[in-house]
């Protein structure tokens, strides 16, 4: 596909940054990094060598919505 | 107010990140994100569930000025 | 008050960055700066030259819920 | 599945920043946010409700690897 | 050095974002590049191919310091 | 120099973020403090007190290249 294939030369280079509760495991950061990579590769047109993900912790008293922090809900 | 009631329509969305030195308790935090989000949505004239806040704290030496690090000054 | 005294020495140093829709005013933003900077130095006990503000703004076309583009709501 | 429900409970609340070079076509952010939004889910165990994904634009003349611009390269 | 070589081996892998206010030219922001990378790699021990740099441009009306707008200081 | 002058007089104020794997001493990030501020300033033409840096350390379990997380390599 045309396209796909000038993206692919285009070098999309997609950083990926995850903010997240904190306590999921490194089992499920692993399968959500093959799976957030996959679906951009193939979205992208690019090779996976170029997707980088980084993961951060939010601890839920550090978050808040409407006003009041998740850990308060 | 026109301006306002269409900014309220367009959903502005704020997404409020606060980066600062750890050590701030809790209850610190709870009342600045009230606060903040009070202030957001006064001035941006948004439901106050449009606002997240999110505080990431910093070590004092993991932050330099002037090329030397909070922790030595 | 002897914490907000203490916060103050240890120099909190917030750095705020606020991520909101595109289209929001030089005014609202000078406005918004201010009131987030008051709040933040109320709660925080700290001087106002300790506070840093960024904005930036997103296309609707750029940010998505629920995995859908904003601009297509 | 038990540890899924309690994620789900738990709320990860993802938040995602795609950083990626200009050019993507509005199409193929709409097909990215959706394909995220969707292993994000299903590999979290969470409504989409609770997914964000916001795009960054980045100019090949901004990014640098191994000291030099993609730009340049 | 024993620990720069320890260094090297575990990957320290320095992802760089440089905010700065628009307006400086490509030539300056290729220079500054170079420098960052070769100064990363000298002090981590890591080869330059493991660095990357992001720069972001920020409009003197999207910065504030001390509640006032960098463009109406 | 005329252009470094005027980009002194335009207070370029480099805000600089760097994201590293954890286990860098404190050592490491004070001389990398210093000598990132240093070729910020030679190159921006700015005076060090514009120069802020912030490093956050990344567990290689929270960063994957290729869908593969770091710690996994």
């Amino acid at each position: 596909m045309t396209s796909r294939f000038n993206l692919t030369k285009e070098h999309p280079m997609p950083l990926i940054n995850v903010q997240l509760f904190e306590g999921r495991s490194t089992e499920i950061k692993r399968e959500l990094a093959q799976a957030l990579t996959a679906e951009a590769c193939r979205v992208l047109g690019c090779g996976k060598d170029a997707v980088d993900i980084i993961f951060t912790d939010i601890k839920r008293s550090d978050w808040a919505r409407a006003g009041e922090l998740w850990s308060d809900k």
